[in-house]
């Protein structure tokens, strides 16, 4: 199954990151903090949304942080992704 | 009788999916999470809503996903659907 | 006594329905669910409502479904009614 | 002392209505439900209320529906009166 | 000391009235009921607020009756006033 | 450090007012009301905000009532000042 | 890794500012007071926000002040930043 996002959303797959400590230890699982680095997996085509024009900025494969709880968690094929409207990113990295 | 939506709002049926888990497991009933896909079974015509002109980008037979307790749910000829706007659709599933 | 709704306003009364059930025995009174369902007695002209132009698409005799919760209960010579703006009616069923 | 409403608020008086049960018996005072229509006893002159040109439709005498809890109660010379919005009027009954 | 309201804003004053009741006889202090009308010692020049252009039409000496818990109060040389915004002066009184 | 306040703020100090009371005694600290006049310290250049173009009307050196609770308190070298927005100013005092 | 904020994004860092007492006591860690002054590491690009053209008059290395509790706080190879919007920035310090 395939997620199409509508008008100015994304969906996102937040990344199983491994975190290093300072000391150079490799956290894993729950001793790790939950990651705020997500990929976005697809990007909705804007338009009209509320009455203003949206145009979309990001693209697929993009690194990106969003604010907490924002977005909706869906599971599809087993997969978890959430859906966030394009302005509840904050950033990308890079 | 037949359920007619009115200007921005659409008319979705939650799918009665089994869901086979990674393991090859069909759950059914409660053991399996409520599904998040909807299928279309009515669309609004669009129009005026808030001041603002709604195009309907969404058609009759869409698999979609919704915002979590978005909607109203109706009970006609036995039959439970749930009333939402397009805006509360978040993706189409194909 | 005539209620005249004003603006986008419309005058609804629930339906006292009887439920059939799928074994085919029918429910009365409190064993029966509240009935979704109700008829439009009275349209308000429409107008300028919050700076926006409303044009009203309801007519008297139309079979509504509401919002739950929305809209103003009133009692006149003895007769219940709901007065509801029209943006709060959801859907016609025929 | 008059009171002259401002922009597009209007001076209503609640009724001090008798109700006639459907057996035929009056009621009054406490025994009886608190009246929902009200006499317009002033009507403000309209203009911008908030970015909207607001035109005054309602006029003195009318007998209206107002929503529940709208309004401000004031008491001039001993008489008690509510102050609404025009948009709190939800109907006038003939 | 003069204060001089901005925008939209008014400074009332609320009047220490008697209260006649109904019987003759004049309630003072606490055993009568706090005074709805209020009398303007200022008012500001109006002008652009929120993005809509404010005109004053309420002038210094009106007696006013405003809504309940509106406003702030302040102490100036001694003396209790309330600064409204024009908008929350529901009628003139005469 | 010098504060250079953006857009519609304004920064401004409490003043540290004494207060005589009527039978001609000064409180100090505790036993006076907090003060509710404020100098203007600083004035942001105004422009757009929120989609409305702002000019300021306030300057250096007014005292000013704000609304009670508005605003950021900052401490800038030992000393301690509150971010306005110009909005939050009710009215200047002479 | 990089951050580039998104729209009307700004990436500031919390000073590890010493304050030094009146009486010259250099305080640190928890003895002194959480630091209000940040300093702006990243800048967005600006553009339209709900409707609105923002252009951003804040630039990298600005020493800012922010409203308390604005803004999303991310971890970035083992550093804190705070992500928060232009408009939530109430002045800068030189």
């Amino acid at each position: 199954m395939t997620i199409k996002p509508l008008a100015d959303r994304v969906v996102i797959k937040m990344e199983e990151a491994e975190e290093t400590t300072k000391s150079g230890i490799v956290l894993a699982g729950s001793a790790k903090e939950k990651p705020q680095v997500a990929s976005i997996v697809a990007v909705g085509p804007g338009g009209m949304v509320d009455g203003n024009q949206i145009d979309m900025y990001v693209k697929v494969g993009d690194k990106v942080i969003t604010s907490k709880y924002s977005g909706t968690e869906v599971k599809i094929d087993g997969e978890e992704y959430t859906i966030v409207r394009q302005s509840d990113i904050l950033a990308v990295v890079e």
